[in-house]
Order: structure tokens, then sequence, then C-alpha cells
């Protein structure tokens, strides 16, 4: 190693160790913390952030990669990468002042609060300050940067790397006239009977299933843990120390998939090169990349019929009354039932992608300057109406039921849905290279699906970028062509349309 | 407040956050992290203390204590405190070169996992390299400083501000002649029948009424937790944000007064002044005052008449079998019986003192290198004999029974006897500074002790050097006459001697 890349190294090991630490942080603010020790917690997240920071867009590493100059590492390798990412971020991060930077991190302290308060009153007014603040450092944020063709793609750079507004737009046109009529078709058709996952279920016995799934699936103990928490996440502060959270709820059997949705943000998190270790490279290359393993294991896997075929006599054992006259064909067309509903986080495969599709629609035009921020309410409503055909009942099941916009995570929506399409692409990939695929599940082999993943895609960490990432790992970009004819085959199966 | 002296709050501030972060990455190890997540936690651990380092050593921070220069603040003021305390620290900082201090972390983490192997196989030999290796860090570092009378000085400095290897050594003289022959006197007395403690303890009851005792003496879920781990420490990661740590163990009720003694250094951290939040006066003054805590909650309070009165019965309803024929005049003297014993952490109030105060002349010896490290167990078993007349049957139950040497943390030991001491100094003020303070525990009134040891020692944190501060709470710097008044009534008490 030359003397300016081992200062490199050292440096980015500091750094990755900060960003670790900081998610700890909020791990543990959102699982362990008690309730009064909120106030200092967040003086300690902002000085380990304001380190961070520091460190990444200051004059040492500036110094550091002026040295490393044209050093060409040869392309692919490990040098590489750890340059490109270091000189990325860097610059980045160069371009936000410090005082701006602050103001968003307070912006946002200050929004998450106005939202619990808003959300539990159900007032929009008391968020709209909040959200006009946003918009404004948005603004301001965007002005950090040039080069681009619409301000949008500054912040959904942020989460998806060289990902354009444009590419984002056409791939939802694509799915939106696709998806509006099948839903209507769908709610055209008989109804599909849910009834029985309308009661009681016992969490503890949730609980207790759930952790049998996870351990046949790779959680070990020694490496992973499982917490409650409100809003379910997933935490790593490092890939041998991998933190899913969730929430069981004792009126439906969401906390069930919420666990295997987690389950898929931490295998790529664990699964992640260790040479990689103490770099910003060991982490899932995107943020729609990210999305696409959850919504795997959640989805392709968790809901399939080869899943619950392994599954659901043990299902049934922990809750015989519940589910003892329920077949594994009624159970499996009641967790896959279509339908629109209010809340994003709870709809079906099907009508999840126009909740976000209108969210991202109304992003662009708040970023723009199209839609003032006091007229969203109507504009989300109108659009719910359209898309689904829904008329929220108050703005707590409607505008504001994310806490994303209060928060400042403009641009970041959108690649949920890129995730859904991604993980189809990969899924229809695993099933053509690994040999009986359903068989193989259907009888508990969960280990070739998680080592296809491991080698095809989650080593290689942030080796490299995003959309290199994806042709190596799919064999293409983002195409919606093949989740769009599963969500068709699945709308058929589940709802007896016309394939 | 003037440009440097908000500077001063500034970097005081950060560093303290960077300090918070640290305990709660510890705290997080010892309760929650996943066993194969060690390695990165080190390495976290590490990045944090440097950066703690980089700071209170700082070209930065030493700028502006010289522009402060004699900036005369009022004495007893807060900005006065800050400004002793930073210098203090920064000095202490300055003179210690950041690659000695990297080998110390290096050789504290190396020696605590050979304490493990060496403790498990039972095998100084295992252990003897990683002592030698601290005691030189430890020679190096006692070069660093000078204007000392012996060298162990500098070590107990690190604890205890100001306080001198001859003032322990003539503390502890007084104890070792009052008590040796005390124990001798138990020992030739009536033996008290605690053969009642010697069974099962269900760890769930132990937890519950535990958790039961703690809430009535102030624990309050929104700013305390209660944790398992190996070994007990209280963790403060704020000062709103106390976690208790324990082990119940079904051998026996240790794990009770374990929570006590935790909770005596929990509300020290809980009760310091609000208005030093986020300075590094924030915390207890020295590591002798926090030790009296404890002991006051766990063995003043705790092993007392007056607190059985109000909790045996409850006591008895968790443990009907064990307890229903166990009447609390038997129980009391069950819980206080005094006998030679091996384990340190489980000896009795009065022969505890003897295993601190043989530490504390075998650390002496080794630092002034007048005893090597590979005779340590010999001369060690010949204190056990001389002061205790016990052989220990082998080193893991003998002279590696603690980690503290391993860790590197020589100079700690005498704090806990001194804390001892101190700690019966201020039980005797407070008995009689509050009226009917017998009476009020016996009914289950804590608020006055505890709201006692807030005004008289708690909230001043680290605005005084701990020889003020425990003139000022106790009345007195260490005397250790009270204590051995103290001692002998118990063993009077106890074991039928005559006072």
């Amino acid at each position: 190693m030359t003397p300016p890349f081992r200062r490199l190294r050292e440096l980015m090991a500091q750094l990755e160790d900060l960003e670790r630490v900081g998610g700890l942080l909020s791990w543990d603010q959102e699982t362990k913390l008690p309730r009064a020790g909120a106030e200092a917690r967040a003086e300690q997240r902002a000085t380990i952030e304001r380190l961070a920071h520091e460190l990444v867009g200051g004059d040492e590493l500036a110094r550091v990669l002026d040295e490393l100059g044209d050093d060409s590492f040869e392309s692919g390798s490990l040098e590489a990468a750890l340059v490109r990412v270091a000189r990325r971020d860097h610059e980045k991060a160069r371009r936000v002042p410090a005082r701006l930077r602050a103001d968003m991190t307070r912006a946002s302290a200050l929004g998450i609060a106005a939202w619990w308060e808003a959300h539990a009153r159900d007032d929009y007014r008391l968020l709209l300050p909040h959200l006009e603040r946003q918009l404004e450092l948005k603004r301001r944020y965007v002005e950090c940067f040039d080069r681009f063709d619409d301000p949008y793609d500054v912040l959904l750079d942020d989460y998806e790397e060289d990902m354009k507004t444009e590419k984002v737009a056409e791939v939802f046109a694509v799915l939106k006239r696709e998806l509006v009529p099948l839903v209507a078709e769908v709610a055209a058709a008989e109804p599909v009977d849910d009834s029985f996952l309308h009661r009681k279920w016992d969490r503890e016995a949730q609980r207790s299933f759930s952790l049998g799934v996870l351990e046949r699936l790779g959680f070990e103990p020694t490496s992973w843990r499982l917490d409650d928490t409100q809003h379910p996440f997933t935490a790593a502060p490092s890939s041998r120390d991998i933190r899913l959270t969730t929430r069981f709820d004792s009126e439906n059997i969401h906390g069930i998939f919420s666990c295997l949705h987690e389950f898929g943000h931490g295998l790529y998190e664990r699964q992640v090169g260790e040479e990689l270790a103490r770099t910003p490279l060991a982490h899932g290359a995107s943020s729609a990349l990210h999305e696409s393993q959850s919504r795997i294991w959640e989805n392709l896997f968790g809901r399939s019929r080869s899943f619950w075929s392994y599954f659901y006599p043990r299902l049934q054992e922990k809750f015989p009354a519940a589910l003892g006259r329920v077949d594994e064909e009624k159970f499996y067309r009641g967790i896959n039932k279509i339908e629109p509903s209010l809340i994003r986080i709870d709809a079906d495969e099907v009508t999840y992608n126009l909740h976000i599709i209108l969210r991202f629609e109304l992003e662009r035009e708040l970023v723009a300057g199209d839609l003032p921020a006091h007229e969203l309410p109507d504009a989300f409503d109108a659009k719910m109406d359209e898309y689904l055909r829904l008329r929220p009942p108050n703005v707590s099941r409607g505008v504001i039921q994310d806490m994303h916009w209060a928060e400042g995570m403009l641009g970041h929506f959108p690649t949920y849905s890129l995730g859904n399409v991604i993980s189809v692409q990969l899924w229809e990939r695993a099933r053509a290279e690994i040999p009986d695929f359903d068989d193989r599940i259907e009888h508990g082999e969960f280990a070739p699906l998680r080592d296809w993943l491991r080698e095809r895609l989650h080593r290689f960490g942030r080796m490299l970028p995003p959309r290199e990432v994806r042709l190596l790992a799919a064999g293409a970009d983002v195409d919606p062509g093949p989740y769009l004819a599963y969500l068709r085959r699945k709308a058929a199966d589940v709802a007896g349309l016309s394939p």
C-alpha cells in the first residue's frame, strides 16, 4: 500500500466506525432508550454526525485524494472502488455548507416531533410549517449542486446513485398504465374471503413462529437479534451484528411478514464480503437494491405457495383455533388478497405500487414548486381517488400517514417500487439458475437461494455503482416487464382472473 | 459568555457526548451485542476513544484554555469548575503520548481476552505475559508524570483525584489492625445458621422482587432500565438514561443485593444537577465516592433490620416454600453472616475489606517492581492465609478471580474500601439529620434518604475536587472510625459477640 492509500483506508475506517456507531445509537433509541433520554441522545447523535461530516468533507481527505490523483488502481479492485466511493462521498459533502447540514438535521428532528403530534391529533396544520421548511431546505440543498436535468435528480441521487427522475417516471408510467386497470378488474371479480385473518392473534405465538422461520432461513443468534419497535427497521452495527426489529400486533399477522422483510435487509448486510469490513463499501449498493432484497423474502418467497407448503402446518400448530379449519389454499389466497386500502405499508403487492407512484408524483411537484404544501392534502386525496378509488377519511390515514416528508426524506419513496421491480428480475434469474428451485423451498431447503443472492449480489457491497450491480446481478437494468407479468399471474391465481 | 468560554463549553459538550457514547457502546456489548460482533465493536470503541482523546489533548483546547488564562470566574461557579476540570483533564491527556495510549488500549483488550481463557482453564501462565505487559505499560505511564511521592499515586489519581498512597496505607493499616482480630473473634463464636440460603432460587421471582424494590426506591421506567449481564455494572448514557445491569443466579440471592448496589451508582448519576448536563462535571466526583453510594444502598440500607422490616414479608410472598418458616431475625442474621470466603465479590461486609487490602498491598509491590509478576500467585496465597486463614484451591478462585489486573486497572481496588469507609460517614450524618430515620425506612419511606443524598452530594457532580466533596457531604475527610464502629456493632449483633 502506498502511504496516501494507507491513510485513505484509515480515514475511511474511522468514518465507517462513526457511521455504524450512529446506526447503533438510532437502533438503541428505537428499541431500548428510556423515554426521558431522548434529548441527550439527540445531542449525541448530532455530535457523531458532525464528526463524520467533518471527516468526509474535511481537508485531510481532500489532500489524500489529491495525492492519490490519477493513481490508476486495477479496475474492479477494492482499491479502485474505495477511491471512487471516497471521492464521490467527499465531493458531495464538500458542496453542502456545514450550516445548511445543521439546519437539515435540526429540521428533521423537529419535523419528526411535529409529525407525532400532527398524526395523533389528525391535524395537517401542525405539520404544514415543517413541510414548508423542509421544502425550503431541499431547494437550498439542490442549489449546492449543478449539472442536473431535474432538481429531483439531486434528491434521488442520495438514495440511488445516478438514477434519473426521467427514468423513474418512465418505469412508473408503465406500471400505472397496467396496474390501475388490473386493480379495477380484480375489484369486479368475486371477492376473496380473508375474514379468518381478522381476529385476535397471540403476539408471543407470532414471535415464536417468526423466530422459528428466521432461524431456518439463516438467522443465527451469534450474529443476529430481533427486538420490538414501533416502526420496523434493520440496523447493522457490523456485518456480524445484524439487528432486525418488528412489531407484533394482536389484530393481524403483519408482523410475520415484517420479519421476513427485515430479514431481507439484514441478509444483504450480513453477506457483504468480509474483505470490505471497515470501509464504506461494506453496505448494500443502493436503496432500491436493498428494497429488492426485503421484497424477495417478504413477497416473492414469503407469500409464495412453496414457502407456505413448508411452513403452513407449523403455523397451524401455533394457532390451532384460528387456522385448524382453514386449508392451505384458503390461507394462501387470504394473505395475497388484492384490494385497495388506505395505508401504504399494509397494502397488497399490486396496489402498493400505486401508493408509491402517487407519492413520487406529488414529491416532484412539491420540489419543482408547482404544488404549494398547503394544497398537498387535496392533491393527495385526488390521486387516491384516481388510482385506488378511495377517499381517506382524515389526514392521519391519508396524506400524513408516513413520516418521510416530515423527516425530510424526499426522493426515497420511488426506491420502494424500483425495489419491487428489481426483486422479480432477480427472482426469475435465481429460479432459472437454481435447479429444482420451487421444489427445494417446499422441502425447507433455503440455503440455495441465500447462497445465490450472496454470490450474485450481496458480496459486492458498494464495490460497483448500483447500475453496474443491477446489470451484474439481474442481467439487465431496471425493467418493469417481469414484475408486471408476475403481478398479472398472481392476480389471476389469487382473484381467479383470466391470466 | 466570552467567546473563549463559549468555545470551551462546545468542546466539552462534544467530549462529553463522545464519553457517553463510549459508555453506551460498552453497555451494549455487555448486554445486547451478538457474540460475533465483538471484533467490529472493539474497533468502534477505539475510534470513539481516539477522537475523545484527540479532543481533550488537542491543540484547540490548549488554545482556548490559554485564552481563558487567568480569567477568574467566581469561585464555586460552574464556569470556574468547568475550567478547572478541563485544564486538569487536558494536562493529563497531554502528558501521555498517543502511541502509549494506543498500546494501553490494545493491551487491555488482549488482557481481557486472555483473562477469560486463563480463568476458564485455571492456568496462571496464560495470563502472566499479559500482566507483565500491563506492568511495563503502567511504568511507562507513570514516567509521563512528575512531582509524585510514590509511583502508585499516579495510578490512584486516575480514580481518586489527589488521593495519596500514603493516606490509603494509613487508613488500611487501621482497618487491618482491627479487622483481622475481629474476623478471628467471629470465627471462634457460635456459627450463624444460613443453611436456608443455600437452595434453589427462581430467577424470575428474584427479578420481580428486585424490580419491585427498585421501583419503591425511585427507579422509574421513563429514565431507568435493568438488563442481564455477566458482571454487573451501571451505565449512564445520560442522567435521564440510567441502565443497571445484574445477574440473577439460581444458587443464591446475591442478585437482589447486586441490584441495590447498582442502584446506588445509578442514583448518583441520576441526581447530578441538570445544569451540568453535557459537561464533564455531570458525573460522580470519584470512584470512592461512587462506591460509597453503591455500598449505602447495598449494605447500610439493604442489609439493615429497617429495610427488611418493610420488605421481608414481600420476599416471603415471592418464596413461600423457601422462607415461609424462616423468621425475619433468622433471615437478617443469615444475610449478614460474617465468614472468610475465597471470592471477593461474594464476601460479607467485614471480610470484604481484607480482600481489598491485600490486593492494594500486592499492587503497590508490583508497581514498585518489588514483586515480579511470576511470584504473584504465591504472594496472593500467603496474604489470604495471613488475613483470612484460607488457602485458594486454584488460581481461578484465587489470584486471578478478578479481571482488573488483566485489564490494566491498577489503582482502582483501594477505592472500594475507601468507599465503604465513606459510606458510613455519610450514613451516620444522614441518620443524624433526617428525623425518624429508621422509623421511616421501616414504613417504606425512602424519599428522605434519596433527597438527602441529592442535596448533600449528588447534585454537585464533579463541581468540586473529591476531597472538598467529601468534606462538604460527610463533614470530614476519610475517617475509618465510624466504619469500624459500625462493623463492630454489626458483628456483635449478628454473631453475638460482646460489643
